[in-house]
């Protein structure tokens, strides 16, 4: 992140710090694969679960031990993980032309229809960091297993402004 | 939809009115995101339910209390869901080039197995309405919740003609 | 597979021949879809299950009757898999530029953590085979039933060398 902050970033690190979790460090992967991989400009980001550190921050299953609230709060770390690592690739979030497309997978119980109250803070998030720029297409569906019980998995596609 | 009706629309049309429904009304979506996002030649569809109107017409747990053909309706709707969207945002369906890819969600019992069956009904429809242009890729899986208890979600990613 | 089989051909080959499978056979799909759509320079992967010839080869719940080895073996297969089809319709897998993203469904228990560890085994196949060009994104989620009550689906998107 050597390149100076603009005010999408800003935006970004002010969520960060009203939900008291900071993104600042390298974000790595262990296997072989990368948190995200460009093809001209156009940028896919693996899926991200709610992981601040080392540590998976909301885990468990919506609807039953996890509330609707804290669901939310998964989405929105989820999705904060993300914006970390196309800063970290891209130096800047004024990089991102248009964000195209997200899938938020969360682990629920069988009954739980509140997918779309979960993917909205998602969506929020980034309309709020991105303006019309953050408008994207997204899916929501409810799962039965999710990677270390993780509450949300989201994963994301965007265009960026230069190849 | 200003421009006149293709054959692929009216071919739409038809569909819709054997299955009973009909989606000239214009489909919003309440929250930051959108139905459809274009980049270049490609247009990305947010996952629909089996949704006309107000109302999702096909709920439930596929192999439980919603059977096969229920499934393969509700796979239809989204599918005809989908088309009113590429329909309303291009003004007809002649403007797409190619279905590239869809992926089929559905809510089911945890033995349940015909996936490509629920599927096929969606491409079906497809290659009814755009020929060998509707020719696509497709995943199918089982989940175990979907929005507001919808028995199918699918999403798409279609090319245009012209960016 | 008219083409004489280059370094990567062989190197899935001898996987594949390691795991006691071959891919020989030309693979088909019944329906109204394909297994593999271009789109210029981008070519999209139906989702593949670990089937080979006629029969899916790894099925059952992960975490319960299939363990952890047999799901990763489910996921080298779907991956092989994949690759024959890549190799099918592009001659060989030199005509590959990047792997851009996989994402590797499961059918597991409801306490399944372990979704990372069975798609490691896919991107582990996709490193020996691609090197730098098969480090791709991933998605990895637990779902409550496949077609076919497979262990694993499995479905790709890369870049070719040419459009």
């Amino acid at each position: 992140m050597t390149e100076p902050a603009t005010t999408r970033d800003h935006i970004a690190d002010r969520i960060a710090a009203e939900l008291g979790h900071s993104f600042e460090g390298e974000i790595r992967v262990g296997g072989h694969y990368a948190s995200l991989v460009r093809d001209g400009r156009t940028a896919y980001l693996s899926g991200q679960v709610p992981r601040v550190g080392t540590e998976v921050v909301v885990t468990g299953r919506v609807g039953a031990e996890t509330s609707l609230d804290q669901a939310r709060l998964a989405a929105q770390i989820c999705t904060l993980r993300a914006l970390a690592i196309l800063r970290q690739s891209l130096g800047s979030l004024d990089a991102v032309d248009k964000v195209l497309r997200i899938t938020a997978y969360m682990q629920t119980t069988p009954d739980f229809t509140q997918q779309s109250e979960v993917a909205d803070a998602a969506s929020d998030l980034l309309h709020r960091v991105f303006g019309e720029a953050g408008v994207h297409t997204r899916t929501s569906v409810g799962v039965y297993s999710l990677p270390k019980s993780a509450a949300v998995e989201l994963d994301m596609i965007v265009t960026l402004r230069e190849a």
